[in-house]
C-alpha cells in the first residue's frame, strides 16, 4: 500500500503472489481486482446488507433497491468465488438458498460499512460542495 | 443504514435532504451516487493516492497505474464537486496544477485505506478460495 512497497517490490498477480507485496496501485495486481469486486455498485451493498444477517436471494434483491435479478446473482457468485459470501441451499421442494457472510466477508463489509455510514453522514456537506462548484463554475 | 431506518423513512434526494435520514440501499438516495463516486474504480485509488499527500496530475497519474488521463481528469472533476478534492492552481507560466484532500476527503480516504489494506493482506487467501470454487465447479 505505501509508495515504497510500490517502487520497490514487485506486486502480486494472479500467477505469482506467494513471496509478493500486494499493491492495489500497479495494475497487474490481483488485489485490485478484489478491491473492485467488493467496493463495486452492487458488491458493496450486498456485503453491507449481508452485514445485518443471512438473507434469501429475494430478500437480498428487494433490500438491495434497484439491483436486477441477473446482476445481483452475478455479483453474489463473485462474492462466493472470492471466500467472502456463504451460499447455502437447503434439499427441499423447492430449494431454499440462503446467503450470508464468512469471517473474511465479514471482515470486509465491517471496514465497508465504515464507508458507508460516513458518506449517508456527509450527503448534505456534499450537495452544499456540489452546489458551490456549480455557482463557482457558472460564474 | 440500519433496516429500521430504511423501512420507517424517506431517504435522501437530490432535492430534499432537509429532515431526511441518508440510505444507501434506496436507490433514489444521493448517498448512493456520493458511495459510488468513492468507491469507483478510479476514485478510490485516487483517493488513496492523495491520503500520502498533494499530488501534481502527472504524477497522480503514474501512481495511478493504468488510468487514462481522461478518465483521472474526470475522477478528479467529480471528487472535486463533492468536496472530497481540492484543485489548487498556481499562477505561474505553465500553470502549476496541484491535488489534494480536503478534511472530509481525508476521512472518506482513511476508512478507504483501511478496507484497501484489508483487501490487500486477502490476497492469498482469495486465491486459494477461487481455486476451491473453481474445483468443486469442475468436479
Amino acid at each position: 500500500m505505501t509508495s515504497r512497497a510500490s517502487e520497490t517490490m514487485p506486486s502480486v498477480t494472479d500467477v505469482e503472489h506467494d513471496q509478493l507485496v500486494a499493491d492495489v496501485f500497479a495494475r497487474a495486481c490481483a488485489s485490485r481486482g478484489v478491491l473492485e469486486h467488493v467496493t463495486g455498485r452492487w458488491g458493496s451493498l450486498a456485503l453491507a446488507a449481508l452485514a445485518e444477517g443471512p438473507f434469501r436471494f429475494n430478500a437480498l434483491r428487494r433490500k438491495v433497491d434497484g439491483v436486477s435479478e441477473k446482476m445481483l446473482a452475478q455479483t453474489l457468485q463473485t462474492l462466493e468465488r472470492d471466500g467472502f459470501v456463504r451460499r447455502e441451499a437447503e434439499p427441499t421442494i423447492p430449494p431454499k438458498v440462503e446467503y450470508s457472510l464468512t469471517p473474511a466477508g465479514r471482515d470486509v463489509a465491517e471496514r465497508l460499512l465504515g464507508l458507508i455510514e460516513f458518506v449517508e453522514s456527509q450527503v448534505p456537506q456534499v450537495m452544499a460542495a456540489r452546489a458551490r462548484y456549480d455557482a463557482a463554475k457558472s460564474a
